[in-house]
């Protein structure tokens, strides 16, 4: 028997592309099985705020394909207390939420299954974060769109490297894990990657960079992760780099935020949509504490605890594709 | 017993972005396991006239971002008949090529199994093609692609389209298959989708069309696989269409080729650069007759009859999505 | 003295990127000038039903990057007897409006200035159009992003024809004048460009396409505007190329309306925060009747009469460096 | 009398989008002209060692949608002793170079102009850089192409600025002049504009901020140009706001050299394509010593020296400009 009625959706943690589709495809199928839904602004700050705000089908017209998510982010250390919590739960009662959906990171999921055993209440969370770095989907929201971002940036990089016949250091995002370094450095012809998930040490690189130069390549694109662990940050290992092979002239960008924005990608966009109607449709069915992934072609469950002590390792395959492309 | 010495690679049939991706990783692995590269131009025609190049890791530099393919693509009519592949054979023969890698779609890899099973000669199929439609894998080089430059092309027309509450029926490619028509429609929050796989019949739209104005939307698209058979075609539909619902303005356009090319999306490149590794090493290791698919995360082999033969589906998930998204 | 209070503004004609950037111009130089801004939808049927929005320096907030126009835009009928322009004043006068900005192309600027003179009303013209044929304006709003637009399509085509070594006709937007089609002609490396400005004939075509062939080029692109008059239409002109030129594989991609639409350019956002800022303050300065203009890099004003009534011609220069690139 | 035969070719200084479109032009018109065109690679270094290719029409092909410069450029300190010039003038001589056309900024805009006068040798000078800051041109390539670059930029960085309430500053190219920053800035509707043409301090940069937030905007983009002079450098000014205005939560994104690459924009492949054939006709009119420039729609020539000591004011209407759009 399905009492929903009412659901709840929100977006926490860092955002990312893909996350106002999903909101949408949370409302839309809120809609379609006629139950109200309740936009939530800045996460988990807003749920303790009460920043409510009614949707309907028409509330999320045209924004499938706006980067960003039109309900904010935050973090909210509030919630990270039991008082907060209980703030937040007395409000989600007072607003006749029977349940919600979280659209975040694996911080976010944390808070949201802690909420839910406290109160018995049902939630569902949808990956979103450029990451990639979630345990039980093989895609989150976003990191497909921050992948063409930064082949897009190095793609113009490389222009005015190969003009001046240069070496870059290009530092994306990542952490603690190595994604985006990994798939954006080989779909950019990157010489070499630098990742959280293996310190080969500054030595072969120096080694690396020799033998690309011997090969007849004018001139290199380095990427690097911010949690690489090669140099102390990218720009000791310009320093480190152009010490010990003076012939190199080189030089360093740093991405940025630039790649947790703009317009989701195709499939950034389709697998929101497909996630939100699963969110919906678990929590119709009295599902809760899971997680909505996508594995090969198939929308999943994954139990949310799962989701965030499940470890995702670095595709050693592809460390290899990217050494053998640097032939 | 690995005898592998010389590896000819052709791209063959409609050319797809990621084909260069592709040919520069057969390259480069050829080059790091110290085998000889021979570039075929245009596909099976060029085998026959023996209009080879021989390549190095070198030859492949800056390619792996450009769309189209520097080996160029044909269909081959004199390859078709048995006089042709003996032709074919001969000029492989003597060039000395001692395995085959092909790039294309269904009718190249029919081509490709034909020549092998005359000739014992051994041959590797990787899947180039926009529609998605080969099995034994979920994604074929250019689908990702084509689908972010349907999204962004209709992005542009919902621009105009809500400026004016029009309606406009966009085509996109697929004859036999709905899979970019379905996806991009998603993608870009298309109000009715055609495909070739349902044809729910002209009054489902026109209901569908008049439901849409009801829920007050000012402006809607329509996406039309070429394939479809709810009408003749697009401009018969629009006809239709404006007989029926003379409130509407309707407006056509027709995506064209400009959906085969541009620079390869962050995943075409890299699925392209892990598979040209797994084809050229799966000949190394003495397999003849398969194709190199990805499988969630993974790279596999499908025997290439079964991907001739096999059909794929549309994805009935992702018809539900739609319509629940056209709430 | 500058009795100037409220001012209207509306988008009206064939909309083009950039408008957006306008609306927002004029509402935030209104209210840094602490006058009243109102919004009319639809144009002047907007103004005749009196479909008004009081807007502040807050509604425009993040447009400025948006293709379309949020106040919509509309052709009315009504608007062309005296009695549609009566009751458009009567509204006007009801709401309080002591001012009007137009941003359109030409016939928006002519039922402008009828009503400008019919009932003694100030009004200010915007030039917002992507065929770029204003007389008064090196530019106008939308053109620059227009042409973007095509290369980058055009682009993505010539991906295609060189794979394949086939000729391509590109029909672009332009059924008076040849801008879009030679400028991005000449941008995207066309082999010919065919404009309404002059008709070479077939004859020349034909001469034009073996030439380029001889000279060693395997593939090649037309660029055709909607009204050239080579042939009938750009699919009667591929039918006359294949019978005479049997060789060639011809293809055809007309483009269509997403030249209208996508996130404009920065020249066009740049172009259209000056535009909106010069209308106001010109009309505070209680001139009237005038377009806003560009030339060289100064912000003019050019009398609406000779904004409508003259003639801008093609740059003859550019058809002759079009001939000398195609050498 | 014109003895022109052949023509030398080269970019020279800091790449910028467009160059390649420029050489392209002036091969083709030399081809057109039926001169002999000789590419110099790593612009005058490349003449002191007699890096020479010769280049014919087809040498040219697919490159003018090219971010880059298939010479290569560099800045050579060999060349600014006279014992380097004397080097090259030889070279040039044994070459058989009747003149020569660089492409480039001022700085080797005045190589140019020292070497020609000291060897009586025809140059001609055409300006690539994305700077904007050549006298005697009121556009130079690559200028338009960095624009839309940094504004599509900082259209994502405002996606996730907005998703956060938070203030960015971002760091754009401009070490001397604020171009760049100022446009693009006005483009991207950022909340405040630094650049080296005005110092206002960092009080008003606070009152700014504080301004802002208190109109209603949630979130903030500050563009910073390199050479701006308000803090010691753009991370400086992230500590002092936020020690400051601790409300604030600021995040700075430097986006580096990808503001050099990228596809030009078809206003500088056009702009690229009349400077050409303007370069070389000039040539074989007995024209030396100018630059080609743009004004208004007009290609015009300017004197190299007048080019390289005029000085190009910032535009004080458009800081106005950008001063109203921020109310």
């Amino acid at each position: 028997m399905n009492k929903m009625q009412k659901i709840g959706v929100m977006t926490s943690g860092g955002d990312s592309p893909g996350m106002n589709a999903a909101i949408r495809s949370v409302v839309r199928t809120c809609a379609y099985h006629e139950l109200e839904c309740i936009g939530i602004y800045r996460g988990f700050q807003g749920l303790i705020e009460g920043d409510f705000k009614s949707m309907d089908a028409r509330s999320v017209n045209n924004i499938v394909n706006k980067g960003g998510t039109i309900l904010k982010s935050a973090r909210s250390k509030e919630f990270m207390t039991r008082k907060g919590r209980d703030t937040a739960f007395a409000k989600a009662k007072e607003q006749g939420l029977d349940a919600l959906v979280v659209i975040g990171g694996d911080g976010s999921f944390t808070g949201a299954m802690i909420f839910s055993d406290e109160n018995d209440f049902p939630v569902m969370g949808i990956p979103g974060t450029i990451d990639n770095d979630i345990y039980g989907t093989s895609s989150t929201l976003g990191y497909d769109t921050a992948l063409n971002t930064v082949v897009d940036a190095i793609d113009k990089i490389r222009d005015t490297a190969s003009s001046h016949n240069r070496l870059f250091f290009v530092e994306v995002m990542g952490r603690d894990v190595g994604n985006i370094a990994l798939n954006a450095g080989v779909g950019a012809g990157a010489e070499e990657i630098l990742i959280p998930e293996e310190n080969l040490g500054k030595d072969r690189l120096l080694e690396s960079l020799k033998r690309s130069r011997a090969s007849g390549k004018s001139s290199s694109i380095v990427v690097v992760a911010e949690g690489d662990k090669t140099g102390d940050n990218v720009f000791e290992l310009k320093d480190y780099v152009e010490a010990n092979l003076p012939e190199y002239e080189v030089r360093v960008s740093v991405l940025g935020h630039m790649q947790r924005g703009g317009s989701p990608s195709c499939w950034d966009r389709v697998l929101a949509s497909r996630m939100g109607v699963k969110a919906v449709e678990s929590l119709m069915e009295g599902k809760s504490n899971y997680m909505v992934g996508i594995q090969d072609t198939k929308i999943v469950l994954c139990p949310l605890d799962q989701a965030v002590k499940g470890k995702t390792d670095i595709d050693k395959e592809l460390i290899r594709v990217s050494d053998i492309m640097t032939t």
